[in-house]
């Protein structure tokens, strides 16, 4: 079989199945795990506090096409996506590694724009560039490390959602998958509009800050909006063993968005690359919640144990589902994410 | 300019001192940092150690070739080029993320191969594979992050050789490179020299344990020879503000090296690979340490602050310099590793 064949999720499954047996549970520093493979980020007990620890791979022409994106956007992007991750477990980002693989033929001027918009990132949210690695190789990738803590003894993770809950999403869905179609050729004459939607999927803001108060609330799951909504979702009721329903007519969309692309609630559902946070939690706490931040919060569903016809579903304003083929990110798998409406 | 006119230290430098501008030295996390860009790992105060983090990448084509390497060999190596930056910082490795750009045809049965021998080696040094990133690429692209502490306060660096110091590696310096040379093509007819040359490039073992003990017992200043000999040497003496001397007559080079390779002092002095530490301290101390390693410890040469006619030289048994092209891989300017005599 062919990874195609098996996809992203797979190969996770495959990694972390032959990564348990490998382990020895009772030594350290397995005995220190709390949050392993399969989260947003890793987590594990040390001196005083939680550590936290991920890594995201950007590759071009996969997830980046030089003729659209600046090297500076792109360097805020790296930077970004990973702090996504950190933000995702409400923790503190501080510590980042690059490892750079590039083609020999790049001009030094690009990559020092590249390094100043990560810099520009890194600094929004106090975190030091501290190591890295540069190759040659035929093409860009470009991964990122980041290191950091949890805020007090709190931890955001995607196992932890239970029915009666409600879901709960910041920001708006959609507008970075709306800035793609554009970058990819869809014309948008405002150029107010088309500030906007590159902002949205070049330049995303992660919601460090957002994520540490959801801890400070009482939240206890979340994921961020990397692979779109549904998916991520789903990546949510997966490791929690519940299902949800999603209410179409409640996903925050963007007036400019939902303005200028018919296929808005599509973006919205499934386009991903949003890095807004996606959690779970009872009444009370999303309240309270939405006190707290300073942004948009909208509830958009609920966790439930009832059977459903799958994991998560989407339903209209008057209850009935309504239908789509799975979309979402997967790599290997497919090309960029659609939802297929039946 | 363009990167293969910079050169990997040009752009390495560029980064570190781009990052400089960026920092608030009086803040965390800037404050905590003890070693930043351009050591084998970072290093920063923790409550109560010092934590390393370093991130190494392997690029098809470039570090490696499916051809002649197997994927349990590449998982292997992939996971102990990084534990061999914190064996130079003389650390102990706990953590691993995993970051893999992949072509979506690979089959999932080598990928299986590829991870068991990652976790193979990982289990030498109890290491636990926490998290990490799969993505679709052209090429494979397999990055590895490695979390670690400090055994105690001491720390291996680059920056601190001193003049009257002794300079000394462990083991054999050269078989991997001939190992190389044998995978492109260089026919072995003796089964067990075959076997011997392509351990030696494919299935590294990093100097975890020596690295500790070099720390215990007193050294300050080392580094894993992965450019090259001389590369790595220079190195230490640029980070240090020192010169070097190396007598050529004493690198260690393995029998069957001699035996079987014509070029074997160019292998030692810039075949790099090897994941031998290379370091400095005094007489006394190279002396408690070869007592206290299970290995082979050879003094090669001397540091020192003599004006000489470049920052290492190589000199026969009588003293006589012995010229050499600049060698030791370099990442965007050249090829693979050689040194040519004059």
């Amino acid at each position: 079989m062919r990874l195609s064949e098996l996809g992203e999720f797979g190969l996770i499954d495959l990694i972390r199945r032959r990564s348990a047996k490998h382990a020895n549970p009772k030594c350290v520093p397995w005995r220190e795990i709390i949050v392993g493979i399969g989260d947003d980020a890793a987590a594990w007990q040390t001196d005083g506090r939680i550590q936290l620890a991920t890594t995201d791979t950007l590759v071009q022409d996969v997830h980046f096409n030089l003729d659209v994106v600046n090297w500076e956007e792109l360097g805020w992007k790296a930077l970004a996506v990973n702090l996504s991750d950190i933000a995702a477990m409400g923790g503190i980002p501080r510590y980042a590694l690059l490892s750079l693989a590039l083609p020999g033929k790049l001009e030094v001027e690009d990559m020092s724009k590249f390094i100043d918009g990560m810099l520009d990132m890194a600094g929004e949210f106090g975190v030091a560039l501290v190591g890295g690695n540069v190759a040659t190789a035929p093409n860009v990738v470009i991964t990122v490390t980041i290191i950091g803590f949890s805020k007090g003894k709190g931890l955001l993770k995607r196992s932890t959602a239970s029915s009666g809950e409600q879901v709960a999403v910041t920001g708006w869905l959609g507008s970075s998958a709306a800035g793609l179609q554009m970058l990819k050729g869809k014309a948008i004459s405002n150029p107010e509009v088309s500030s906007f939607l590159r902002q949205a999927h070049l330049k995303p803001v992660p919601r460090v800050r957002e994520g540490q108060i959801l801890v400070q609330q009482g939240v206890k799951t979340a994921i961020d909006i990397s692979d779109g909504l549904i998916a991520d979702l789903d990546h949510i009721c997966e490791s929690s063993k519940v299902n949800a329903r999603i209410r179409i007519e409640q996903v925050p969309i963007h007036p400019l968005v939902t303005a200028n692309f018919r296929n808005y609630r599509e973006l919205a559902l499934s386009g991903g690359e949003d890095y807004e946070l996606l959690f779970t939690a009872d009444e009370a706490t999303i309240a309270r919640v939405k006190k707290a931040l300073n942004c948009l919060v909208t509830v958009i569903g609920d966790i439930t144990k009832e059977k459903l016809p799958r994991r998560v579903i989407v339903v209209s304003r008057k209850g009935d589902i309504v239908s789509y083929k799975k979309g979402g990110w997967e790599h290997f798998k497919n090309g960029r994410p659609e939802v297929k409406f039946a």
